[in-house]
């Protein structure tokens, strides 16, 4: 049980993009800050997209370049086409995260592209960063199910992650973009993933659309998983299913891990109280359960009559 | 994979106790009737509690004596003390449900008896039951873990389960009363469980309050578990932790189930519309994920500019 396991925060890209306002680039910077020092293995900091495309994100410069980078720290970014990726490498990231989807539909509908044409984009962008050391992630969305056409082919999802690999992409993280995902069916994937492909770095995305984020993630770890994304206080959302969760929370993974036994290398209580400034810059509460619950070791006063009569 | 898993719903009585008005008798019976027709293996329909202690559960025998038992469900409630038994006895109930807790503050707080009075009192209930051929569950309160005392002795769940079962105990309820629960303790506590006690009839109750409530019954699965306490819609609360969830949601814990490819006998659509008329009659929201989200197999129409464009 004390295999170290490594916490990858989404909250600054996949929560703040889907926010209906946009928070202060000092108060992204701050928050990042903040992260930097509890722990985490990873930071999604932003996306170098189109400001038109992501207006939350249009400061995606400033933040990359007003953080101040923590040694151990990775700082990663998406990137969504090579005018993307060399504004990214302008700013020295450690990594890059490329996404496509696995099935044919959900791409047209999410980037516009089918599988095919991100490869060949993938392979473009690839190009850009040669010689530059950047790290190449690519998020594969869909993974576990598409919205648009339902299951998706494992044997399609091995097909890409090969191709991925073969063009030069070093990570894989295998997405349940809208919360599809199944533990039997993550504990299967994610095994024969990391089986066929002993040598690439497998992340684990989650999100809580139908309450299984954390039964999930307990699923990919016990298929051997030990990279994990999670967003701060459970930002980010799903576009097809309003009101629902999004992506599972990084305190409440975190917490359950830690409950485990298990090293995340996390400071909890540090993560907790950056968590807690998120409802003053978004304006709404966040779905974290540790934050409203309190941890598994909070303690309660014994009611009042208890105290009195010295039982 | 096919092995045979059992929902037992307790919404009507963990559920409805803690609402702030009370359910109409004739709702409440409707509600039990028309979860009879999912699938499901047991209804917890009611508690024999003074109505002065539960107000809400003040009719327990006009619903207890108003529903349409169907064959093959299994109708059970809870039970405080001897008063109580004869009440549910005169009622014919196929299960009573005794509640202790395995942690003296708890105990007392909760119940305002220690282990050891709770056992002497069930050892009175059962005397009363002989020859009524009702089957006895004993739920073990704060099992993994206690909001007051913290950390409950894993020594100490199983010399109680060991007295429940020597007092004539048929059926131990592992309880995770204020969500304490971890992954890595549940599979535990319930492995060590089966394995010393194959003849007993163990049930694992799980709460949702720290977001970990299906990755423990993932857990539980994983170590044999095969029947499961469950709350319709999701509700029920903890006392310790408000606005925090409750119970794990029925309809959430049967689709993940079935996602998985187990088999649980319940009807998920027909639990889904039961669990659908929740708001209504307690005039709020329920925590339930698939009720707001769909299933996992739910479809969504492709972009109007896909669809204008043929793609």
């Amino acid at each position: 049980m004390s295999k170290r396991l490594y916490i990858q925060d989404v909250a600054t890209r996949d929560g703040f993009q889907i926010e209906a306002s946009f928070v202060p680039t000092e108060d992204k910077i701050a928050l990042i800050d903040r992260l930097s020092h509890t722990g985490l293995a990873k930071i999604e900091v932003t996306s170098f997209t189109s400001p038109k495309a992501i207006p939350n994100l249009r400061d995606a410069e400033e933040v990359m370049r007003g953080i101040a980078r923590v040694p151990g720290v990775e700082y990663t970014v998406l990137v969504p086409n090579v005018r993307g990726c060399e504004r990214a490498l302008s700013c020295e990231v450690d990594e890059i995260n490329l996404v496509m989807s696995a099935s044919d539909t959900h791409g047209l509908a999410n980037l516009r592209m089918t599988p095919e044409q991100s490869l060949a984009q993938f392979a473009e962008i690839i190009e850009v960063t040669r010689g530059s050391g950047v790290f190449i992630n690519a998020s594969l969305s869909t993974t576990f199910g598409c919205p648009f056409e339902g299951d998706v082919p494992e044997t399609r999802v091995y097909e890409l992650t090969e191709r991925l690999l073969e063009i030069g992409v070093q990570g894989v993280t295998l997405c349940d973009t809208t919360g599809m995902a199944d533990p039997a069916q993550v504990e299967r994937i994610c095994r024969e993933s990391l089986q066929r492909w002993p040598e690439a770095v497998f992340t684990a995305h989650f999100h809580n659309t139908r309450g299984m984020g954390l039964a999930n993630a307990l699923a990919a770890l016990n298929a051997g998983i030990d990279r994990f994304d999670a967003s701060l206080g459970g930002l980010g959302g799903c576009p097809y299913a309003p009101g629902a969760s999004g992506n599972i929370c990084t305190e409440d993974l975190v917490h359950m891990f830690q409950r485990m036994g298990l090293d995340t290398g996390v400071n909890l209580d540090a993560l907790l109280e950056a968590a807690a400034t998120l409802p003053g810059l978004i304006g709404h509460e966040v779905p974290g359960a540790i934050l409203k619950a309190g941890k598994s070791d909070r303690r309660y006063p014994k009611p009042k009559w208890m105290q009195e009569a010295g039982l």
